[in-house]
């Protein structure tokens, strides 16, 4: 009984870390790192006070959103989860059912879009911007209920003109990439 | 007031003539062109039985959906009011505030995005078929209220490829520009 307890003890203690290291980590990833159950993540989370991956997710946005200059909050499709602006931001959206086509059940492409575009546009330290050119690319079907973790990097600021690379990816798996020039007015 | 009666006589022979040529007219570009009020050109219509203009586009549309093989006729962004498989597609799109960002009242780039996307998809002979990839050019802001006229083209068919062009105008102008390769999976 005493080495279960130092068994939990130690895993309270790395799976506190793993969530510190890397926020946006689900229970079932989780679960499977530590080979327990999603109950028992559920249950250690509850124990260390760590809220679920959604609130987590929404307590950065929250934070995020107040930095960004160019659009609203409820313009940005996804949850940002970082930003700094002229720099980099992160973005996060669960796909759903009501996003793909009836036929395919496969995401379309205009939200997978419209991920890429906000976010790229958010990341801009500018008071007003619109899309000027943009060049993209599908890599991978999406289906419904996978995770898009969006990354966009600003390459260069040349006068009124930005641009913006940003990646999305599936687990680790790039589905696809946009390639933004933003311009300001 | 014989010649008064020849005149309006003479307008809706015009008009009629008019309409066939251009269904999609509004009633202010009729009376505009006829140089009386659009109260005249709706009472006009209304004596030659021709509905009003989203009238129109809904009847010309309802017959253009059968045609279109890989998405359902909710999936199209804005009305399709002309389809020839692997060669042309024609859709209208009226814009409204909904579209728009907030502080700029522009019409946010993914609606016009997702138009052209939509219409490129439709416009495909085929069972199925998802984007792989766009480049895309944004000319002018689109405001809330402006309708939108996109017209594609597959330029090429290549094994399982399809080069669309589309383009998109505001009364003559155009807004935006987009070429995509569609992939039939």
């Amino acid at each position: 009984m005493s080495s279960k307890k130092l068994k939990r003890k130690d895993r309270l203690e790395r799976l506190k870390k793993e969530i510190q290291e890397n926020p946006f980590i689900t229970d079932e990833e989780l679960s499977e790192l530590f080979n327990v159950s999603i109950q028992t993540i559920r249950l250690d989370r509850l124990y260390l006070n760590i809220p679920e991956l959604r609130e987590r997710i929404r307590n950065v946005a929250k934070i995020n959103y107040k930095k960004v200059r160019t659009i609203g909050e409820a313009e940005i499709i996804g949850e940002l989860i970082d930003i700094e602006l002229n720099k980099k931001g992160i973005s996060i959206l669960e796909t759903d059912s009501s996003m793909v086509f009836k036929k395919t059940k496969i995401v379309r492409g205009h939200y997978i879009f419209a991920m890429a575009e906000s976010l790229a546009m958010a990341v801009i330290d500018a008071d007003v911007a619109l899309t000027g050119v943009a060049n993209i690319k599908y890599r991978v079907p999406v289906l419904s209920g996978q995770k898009l973790i969006a990354k966009a990097e600003v390459t260069r600021v040349r006068g009124n003109n930005y641009f913006v690379h940003v990646k999305i990816t599936v687990k680790d798996e790039q589905v696809f990439r946009g390639k933004f020039i933003l311009v300001s007015i």
